[in-house]
């Protein structure tokens, strides 16, 4: 038999969990604070535990997906959990991650934290992943039930690493999307229509520049190489080109003023000889 | 007998796509304002000429490469341009190249605008692509010539588009670069090194968010579609962590700001419901 499970939590998130266990074969306890949430779930097979308590009773693995942190303490404080493991999949930060490791695991349980790199559409399917933080032998014992929900990847033992790796992707994928909506507003205001140069020059471009990721990192963890393009001065000195050009062309440049003003700071702190590596070390200063 | 060129300008790009053109078999005449810039050229069979009139009358097609736009109505001006095809290369904004377009034409040539999607190195290279803008009969006679500098794009006959495309790209870039940048110092923070993280994790995980770029770009030439994934309201209040978090972990949140505010700002206005292709309208509002 497969290893029962328990979800606690059934919004979109949670209800789509409990539906990829049940879809793997795993006898599956659910629980929500409001009574009858996605009643499909029944007829998939899943016990309704009428308790928090219950629902933890029937499993060695608790999957917990709430609204918010907060929620996680107020449904969990006070109940049996020793032997237990508690993967708390609910968004939090890495400080909430840690405060919560720690009092789970006083309450006797194996604590993993979960980042969760996916909609509900996409959990059981491939391109869906999940970073896991805390317990290593829990993580170990369970990945391959995890395994059910998206690919699990273990991040570390600190509890709040699968958070911050969740929350750095999402930075970097705002930060991308913040890039290509300034870019398309572009487009939008000189009328080129948004299909074709996405097509042809915007997702090509970025997929070609996300290979100099690569160097970027490697320049981090062993010193600065050559640098290949241009310096930090000469590029401070080009970035001024696309804001006056976004108020050229009527589009609003907020989005791009931070980093003219990292690259500034970049070359007034005598690092205009080196390149784009060096703005990660800059914003490790704290705010002016 | 290919098409005899001339390059005007041997900066570092000047020189490259004289070399390009000499490694393509063009009769290639070149000057540059310093005299003996870039001596290998003439051991490559460059035809160095004293002023730029005579590098110009060599030549039917002329390619300007010079430092600043300003510099090339200095260099241009008063010279015989007549039944010249002038493509200008020079970094330039799109309403400089509106300019130069027209003074170039009035002064009897065909003119081209450029833009170029590469560092010296990659010139001549399979990787490099120029932009294209200005006089539609021109690109198409000089295209195949100009194919020895890098895939040649032409998108369209106002002047400007060139450098429009050019700075909506390296704009994109910019905040991609920025997201991972600020991605990177949350992991430095942490300790995490940055190879292992780009490898595993952020080029992957920015890859698969492009794809999301194509249904943005739908969204924007055909009206929004369903939105499949969070709403600006429930990404609006999810931003907050990842700002929360990077003050948290000693990092200037600086680039994420303008992000959040944007969010917000969509909220503000009644757009709550609606997904990410709804800022790019946002973005085309006068600053506040």
């Amino acid at each position: 038999m497969k290893t029962p499970v328990t979800v606690l939590g059934l919004g979109a998130m949670g209800t789509a969990l409990a539906r990829a266990f049940l879809a793997a074969g795993h006898p599956t306890t659910v629980w929500n604070r409001t009574p009858g949430r996605s009643p499909e779930l029944d007829s998939l097979g899943a016990n309704r535990a009428a308790t928090a308590a219950d629902a933890i009773a029937a499993s060695p693995l608790v999957v917990v997906c709430l609204l918010v942190d907060d929620t996680v303490r107020s449904t969990l404080d006070g109940l049996e959990l020793t032997g237990k493991t508690v993967a708390n999949l609910t968004n939090s930060t890495p400080g909430q991650a840690r405060a919560t490791a720690e009092w789970v695991t006083t309450a006797g349980a194996q604590y993993l934290d979960g980042g969760i790199m996916a909609v509900p559409a996409m959990i059981g399917g491939p391109a869906a992943f999940i970073f896991y933080s805390g317990a290593q032998e829990a993580f170990e014992q369970y990945s391959g039930d995890l395994s059910a929900l998206a690919s699990p990847a273990y991040v570390g033992t600190d509890a709040g690493l699968a958070a911050l790796h969740d929350i750095a992707l999402l930075s970097a994928m705002y930060g991308m999307f913040g890039g290509a909506q300034h870019a398309l507003a572009l487009m939008a205001a000189a009328e080129v229509p948004a299909v074709p140069f996405t097509e042809q020059f915007l997702v090509p471009w970025l997929t070609a520049m996300l290979t100099s990721l690569h160097g970027m990192a490697g320049d981090l963890d062993n010193g600065p190489a050559d640098t290949a393009g241009s310096n930090l001065a000469m590029q401070a000195a080009a970035y001024e080109n696309l804001v006056t050009t976004a108020e050229a062309q009527g589009v609003n440049p907020m989005l791009l003023v931070p980093m003219g003003e990292l690259l500034r700071n970049a070359v007034a702190s005598g690092a205009g000889d080196q390149d784009l590596s060096a703005l990660v070390g800059l914003l490790r200063t704290p705010a002016g």
